[in-house]
């Protein structure tokens, strides 16, 4: 790859082999769809008008949805357009006048979310939940080994990074008791998660496996998937967790899985081996290091990389059955957790359920999140040539119950 | 309430006084909204293009959202219009022209699904499925009578009425099995279930509560929520049923509340009492009889009225943790089971997990659904002047697995 030349774009973990979607304005402006590179954002939706971008009527949009349907050949087309176009000096003119400084934009929700589908991936996370929760037991339910586990969300409750959340009210337990109080949530948490961003056209029913992932699936969001224990803890029997993940925050930049390449490893060896239906053929464990912090304290370094079960896994779990998935469909993989302390994804586990409280910066304890408490997740990925890309951030504050 | 002047509507179900809203096609044209009455399907696409209808921009479209979301000033403006065009003799010319009728219409899914949430309102089935699959435990689970439980699910798996249903694969678990196999399910179920319609402006976070269900929800359907048991039995823990509920069908025609008032009948008794956001000051309880047919014989007919937990209660817990509801949003009831077994509203009751099969017409017997079996779903409320009023159909063809 030859060198971008936009500044600096190197240091700014949006080099030219990144370029992540997203959808932006400016004030007084309608939202449309840009790329980051460096510190600028591209406005695709101006390239389209002026004719510089081919085959490419999909920007001036206040979502990436009409680009997420238009299917990996588009996907694959325009990206190579853009390299050439911000790598070539002699494109610069005419490229020039769609740059942005990304200090001037307001970034919105990337796409309208259709179904929210959330998995836990995560084979730390879920053993440390069943080792505060339901010992004697194996801290691992039984299934979880052989499929992956998860369950449908609100796709009306994500919203962008930066949105304030709210401390929701709720029928809470707390740990030990047994009748439930009405209240605002006490056990108030966050959670470091990846998000796939489904795209291309409908899968055919009972068609697609592991191996189509990337015809399907766009790229990746950070998430935080703020969580609310108490109230999880009187609602979930039987049917799971319901209207204690009140909230789920996505990043405003779809990092392309073209981008990804470079990140992609061997996920951890399956013991039992899954069923032929969740066999891949091509590894799609990705080396991302994702870092959590809390008023900006360094909580932890969860890694992505260790996550049991992967993109094309959970793709195929979703398609098995027949049931549809849809452009803008958002598949989030739950807590990211690594086996050490400093890398766990979620307060719960780093203060293990209130038992090991973490210091603050400013002298005071966190068990879980208070009032006023700006969580920032941000991760980076290890892209060509040895230069990292970004993932951007996911930020929120949490404002108190209304 | 004059009579209308369209011939046998007070024998067809859809007399004046009730009025459901749909989506309609006639060959080779475009979606558009409708009511239906007698016989016929009332263009309102036509009607508003004409300047017939007042003040209803809604209606050229294929999806009643845009009338869904304009809330309840429009619902009321837009049923009073049409009332008086249908009873008074010299609007006749006017409106004969937008009069199809219903056997030359193709009807479409009414409204594109927001965010899909499942509740299990019914304290008979809730508790029928406790004395199954957890016995010795209490059979009814401790949250259940302090709050209605429920999860999300899949959007993009709505149909309407009439579309095939294909059989899904799946990891199963049989009863007594311990581990899973990998195939179509045998364990295929349908369930009645009413299914309310979410309309007006979006509730303000944590303002809204029971009083205001008739100005967020707009009406109910019918619905079906094909269930795979063996599917869910090995998928639910901890996260609750997923993939095996695969598909849910809705009939065309939903029903304005407005048109429910002579239903409305007190909810039994809740004891011990709900929280204060869960008291409901009008009872909208719901005397609507389900009729469930399985090849043309009758199975069941499930009483609504007895539903444990009413429509205002579901939409307050909704809203309590402040997640926004949007116009489309689907919030069924889960199964409506009676207490007689004549009153169950899913074969799994029915057969009572296989122990009792059900002698069909031709001679065999089923426990749970075979391909080729076809599921009607129909319902009736009582009506002002004591003319019944119909909830329409939900149909529904099982096909072999792909």
């Amino acid at each position: 790859m030859t060198t971008c030349w936009v500044k600096a774009s190197d240091d700014s973990g949006f080099p030219v082999s990144n370029l992540p979607y997203g959808v932006f304005s400016r004030r007084g402006e309608f939202p449309r769809v840009g790329v980051a590179v460096g510190g600028q954002v591209l406005d695709l939706s101006l390239l389209a008008a002026n004719g510089v971008l081919k085959d490419s009527h999909w920007f001036a949009s206040g979502t990436l949805n009409a680009f997420l349907s238009a299917g990996p050949r588009v996907w694959q087309s325009v990206r190579e357009q853009l390299i050439s176009l911000l790598t070539e000096p002699a494109r610069r003119p005419a490229v020039l006048p769609a740059l942005v400084p990304v200090v001037e934009v307001r970034m919105h929700l990337p796409f309208h979310v259709g179904d929210l589908i959330r998995f836990q991936t995560s084979i730390e996370h879920e053993t440390n939940l069943g080792r505060m929760f339901r010992p004697p037991a194996d801290p691992l339910p039984r299934n979880w080994p052989r499929m992956p586990i998860g369950q449908y969300g609100r796709a009306s409750s994500v919203v962008v990074s930066g949105t304030p959340v709210v401390r929701p009210y709720g029928q809470l337990r707390g740990p030990g008791e047994s009748d439930p109080v009405f209240g605002p949530s006490t056990r108030l948490d966050l959670s470091a998660e990846i998000g796939y961003v489904v795209g291309g056209p409908t899968p055919s029913p009972h068609g697609p496996g592991t191996w189509s992932f990337e015809d399907h699936v766009f790229g990746v969001v950070l998430v935080n998937g703020w969580r609310a224990w108490d109230i999880i803890a009187w609602e979930s029997a039987p049917l799971g967790p319901f209207l204690g993940q009140f909230a789920t925050s996505v990043s405003p930049w779809v990092v392309p899985l073209a981008a990804l390449e470079h990140a992609r490893v061997a996920p951890p060896v399956q013991d039992p081996p899954p069923p032929p239906y969740l066999a891949v053929r091509r590894p799609w464990g990705l080396d991302l290091t994702l870092r959590v912090e809390l008023n900006g304290r360094l909580l932890s370094e969860p890694p992505f990389a260790v996550q049991y079960w992967t993109g094309p896994q959970l793709f195929a779990h979703m398609s098995v059955g027949g049931a549809p998935l849809r452009a803008g469909d958002l598949i989030t993989s739950g807590p990211v957790s690594g086996s050490a302390r400093s890398q766990f994804g979620t307060l719960l586990e780093l203060a293990w359920n209130g038992r090991d409280p973490l210091g603050m910066p400013d002298g005071t304890e966190r068990v879980f999140l208070e009032d006023g408490d700006t969580v920032r997740i941000t991760a980076a990925a290890s892209g060509p040539e040895g230069i990292p890309l970004s993932l951007g951030e996911v930020t929120g504050t949490v404002r108190p119950a209304a």
